[in-house]
């Protein structure tokens, strides 16, 4: 079963609305810049680097979930080499559902594309979605997996699209740190109004326009919240067996909702129609 | 006096015109990429660093002027992990003449422009502009300085250009391997799209090879059965009350599955999905 925690940032959509509504209509407001999380990194020295290149492109979100060698780590320190306030600030989580659960627009870097069903976009095409989404005042990140084994496909069924730099075929894998830098560089190159110019294709829930409910995507707490009434009814109906096919069917069942681009509307459109769904009329039945 | 070596390469617009002529008329002809040149590294690893970011992104040519700790080097192996190739077929020079003699385009990476009159190049345009001339079977390289120095006046009078990349002005330095990533990257990034193969495709859905029932769209019969397998089980269910609302609670619902791109897989999962959800389970009911 999914734990689900609310992440630490205030919902978009909660109680306050107020405060939300202007937040979303000031556009001179500083952009919240995209967090980078790291799924269980390994080596300290790469996390340093990732925190340098981060520090470099105007990065400041760092967020380790379950750090292999623990947290405070001396050897990220020294590889940071002057970006230490980026270590320093670094929050560190139990899950990856604890770590993303603010965030409105999640990616997922992968080398290879999986047997998912999922949008694939280049370092630069991430980092133009992105801005969009933050200028949009979402929260946003990009999620990079451990040194050998990268992100597996549960962690990468709870993002809304795949990163993927392109490569040399003949030599593919990519450092951690170094996917880091590539998607830090391409944040900062799109931050020209020039560079912005272009970005008009991505696909996703149109943001023009005063957001509403109906177009404010959901954080991931509440898609978690969807996912677990759901995946609890289906266990319950046994439609989720035999248990070995069980992780299978619900990454696939997730990942056509990343694909959807839920709304905070449409998680409870969603959860309406599932009780409705699970109980007998009170007439016929 | 500068000391001017011929290097090892045939320099274009030589003696041999008759060949280097055709070369520039055969477009298939595999490119020759550009070559990298470290001026005076320091540390070995980041000599390996280097080697794997050019190997990550199709270069080959590692060019060394007087590495500090001498050559072959233990560290650079380590570090450039499975880029040994590179690592092997590195050249060593006594100076920066005679590394760069074979070249025609020549730039200089340096963190700030000095006070040099010189045109002044991003990792991208920098790129493209060497793409050009490899185009035109002109040989090209980047240079690069020394980790803490970099490149010094003398060094960078003897470029074509500055090539700089973009940075935080929180943060401006970059180290070396990081410098021979993003130009590297870019040099990949900026390649014809017969040359990349499937990397064209990485700004849109990926859709690679022969479609499957996962990635083959639905047809609208097929999505239509589902609509009415879903309107039915909930207007059976009392959801879609009251009637006035139905129209527009119908229409929202059903975008939700066009968002989603449905697959004809995922015609067949839903339906699944929503008979289980129907059906109370034999034992608890």
């Amino acid at each position: 079963m999914m734990k689900v925690n609310a992440g630490r940032g205030k919902r978009a959509g909660d109680n306050d609305a107020g405060e939300v509504k202007r937040a979303r209509q000031a556009p001179e407001r500083p952009l919240v810049t995209p967090a980078v999380v790291l799924v269980h990194p390994q080596l300290g020295e790469n996390i340093g680097f990732a925190a340098r290149a981060m520090a470099n492109f105007g990065l400041s979100d760092l967020r380790l979930v379950a750090p292999r060698d623990g947290w405070p780590n001396d050897k990220a320190i020294a590889a940071a080499a002057g970006a230490v306030a980026v270590v320093d600030r670094a929050t560190v989580y139990d899950t990856i559902e604890a770590a993303i659960g603010d965030l409105n627009y999640v990616l997922a870097t992968t080398a290879r594309p999986r047997e998912m069903v999922k949008l694939v976009l280049s370092p630069e095409t991430a980092a133009a979605a992105l801005r969009e989404r933050a200028s949009a005042a979402e929260r946003t990140g990009v999620m990079f997996g451990a040194e050998r084994s990268g992100l597996d496909n549960d962690a990468i069924a709870l993002a809304d699209a795949i990163l993927t730099a392109p490569v040399s075929p003949g030599f593919a894998s990519l450092s951690l740190p170094q996917a880091v830098l590539l998607f830090s560089y391409e944040w900062l190159k799109c931050q020209s109004p020039k560079a912005l110019g272009r970005i008009t294709t991505f696909d996703g829930p149109a943001l023009e326009g005063t957001p509403t409910p109906d177009t404010w995507p959901a954080t991931r707490a509440e898609l978690f919240g969807l996912f677990e009434h759901l995946e609890g009814e289906l266990d319950r109906s046994g439609f989720l067996r035999p248990p070995e096919k069980r992780p299978s069917m619900v990454r696939s069942i997730r990942n056509m909702f990343h694909r959807m681009g839920v709304t905070e509307q449409d998680v409870r459109t969603w959860r309406g129609i599932i009780t409705a769904l699970t109980r007998r009329p009170p007439s016929r039945g």
